[in-house]
């Protein structure tokens, strides 16, 4: 059985790479290199697996799991530059696949703690385009 | 090939153990717990995989995978009480993950029956959370 | 300019006429009369009308107008029997125009008292189906 | 006869004045008013109101509406700073409220000289608020 | 009050003008004009406004409207081709403002017949386009 | 770690087998066989699985993926009919079961010189119904 919470946070972020000058930036991101960045409506779906606990017919409180994906990832983003200002990125190019990976690190312990298994980390950036990381991708 | 009809229905339900006062379910089931009733407009999506017929270029006739869901599920659920009046969830609480149980249980032979194989029931319960059950849980 | 909150809540009605029977019920408000209850997810999106406030930019401020909404509306119809529990519905058949009427009524005044003008309740009960209430029928 | 065409752009922004420090930005604005700056995915709606041409049985041909948004609007504003970067913009907060007026203002006479008039500019910040202005305001 | 219900059906269509040549439709038209046809999931959004019925709590039941329009409309154009299939479209371009003031015409008097005003056909042809009828364009 | 692009494309299909008359196709395929055609506005979601770039943060260059999804697959289906004029469709029943193989085996080779691997086609005809193509069905 999974379930699946979703939750929404706001972002300022900027693709580049810092040894890079403006226009290599601009070559390889395009417009999302922007140095003066720019933002989305981020959408995230976390998943978690596990058994029915027959006494509450839960895989678990989905009213614990938003508490801790708020404390361990929305807090830390929202109304944030992903560049600047979030202790999970630091050092890390703001791209969706890495804000997916930054997220599963955070959740995965956790999630365990509560007794089920993180199974999925979606990321929606806008409505074209989403990553889905599974934790098992050892980059 | 794996292929997909949404159906919805709304219906009433209440999250409690009745063998716990209301103090007790209120603290674990939160204002789900409400002894007077609360609702969802459910979206259901199930998901059925199998070979595409050459002939029809189908895996199967949406058509009547829709009125098998409503024989079995809909026509059950639709504008009802889920804990009092929906037969296959008599003694069962009425959380998501027991209901897509439930779902999973009545459509599974239907659909075998049709030639193809039940892959996975989702139901949505609210724009912020829902479940997958795909089969393999024996709880 | 008008500026548009959207907020949700999930709860529990029926439709019926006290004074007439269940069979007269069914006949008029068809499955919607089902006496153990149904219930939805409804939307609601309130509409303010007024000047942009120079110092801010804002017509009102969005957060002060969440929380009256909450206040007036959401936390008494939240997980809730609308025919039951709700006090601005007392009396009232508890179909999507009156909910509308009652909200509207709720929030007519501390609207105004925020220096802007209620200017539309829209209450969406399912995907198929919304009304839309301006304030000005006197039924 | 009114058509509507839908545009999306993504745009970071800060809510704040400057002759007012951070703490008091902060107390009016809350974490709008994030320093290191925030963003979203915008949608626009741009309402255009006139007769419906017999020849060709549109008000006005969608793809030029369409590159006259693009041109005056959305690429002015696609993956930028609204504070820094938007002409018409300058020495406006860029509250939502304020940035729909801007877009109304550059889209008036294109609009006109299209054969039809502006009747709305929707402007959505996320799922839960949107403004719209008719252009009566003369704030 | 104003009360909505939405329907869906799916057209193929062709915008053109039987005197121009394909060369001259294409200028106009664009590849809307490919003569061997497209098609579309079309919305639509039927707006009515009357007075609240103190006994049924209702505008009007949505169960006729939704009939109503069903016969006067969806069966009419669902899985059909616009252009040479639906009798009220007979000799009129298939543009969505010619269907929207085409099913204004169908609906008006039924509507009236109920006791409530129609209000507004919205007429949704892509995500990105939607037309808005309200009766008083005598073109 | 899989990402996810969308696009959205308008076509006019039938269902029908030229062997069969038109009330053997009216039989089996009900009004989706009409001789005249119908169409959809089809919305497409390609995933592509692969490692993260540690130089882009990127699976792969989403601008890349979609002029790629373009040239292959949106430019040969956008405003066309999926009977008459899509190479990769000819003498294939025009199904979405079908026409999501037909688009996989269109990118298989394309995304696999990107570096990644096509690892499903989701492809959605109505709000009611979808399939998924992860190419390991030999039909």
């Amino acid at each position: 059985m999974r379930i699946t919470r979703r939750e929404t946070f706001n972002a300022a972020h900027r693709l580049f790479r810092p040894e890079w000058d403006d226009s290599k930036n601009l070559e390889v991101f395009g417009k999302c290199s922007n140095p003066k960045w720019h933002g989305h409506n981020y959408t995230l779906y976390v998943t978690v697996e596990g058994k029915v606990d027959p006494h509450t017919g839960f895989v678990l409180n989905l009213k614990t799991l938003s508490k801790i994906i708020a404390t361990f990832v929305v807090d830390k983003l929202d109304h944030k530059n992903i560049n600047l200002e979030v202790d999970f990125m630091n050092g890390r190019l703001a791209s969706t696949e890495n804000l997916a990976t930054g997220i599963w690190e955070q959740l995965e312990g956790p999630v365990r703690e509560l007794g089920a298994a993180l199974y999925c980390v979606k990321l929606v950036e806008t409505e074209n385009n989403y990553v889905e990381y599974f934790g098992n991708d050892p980059a």
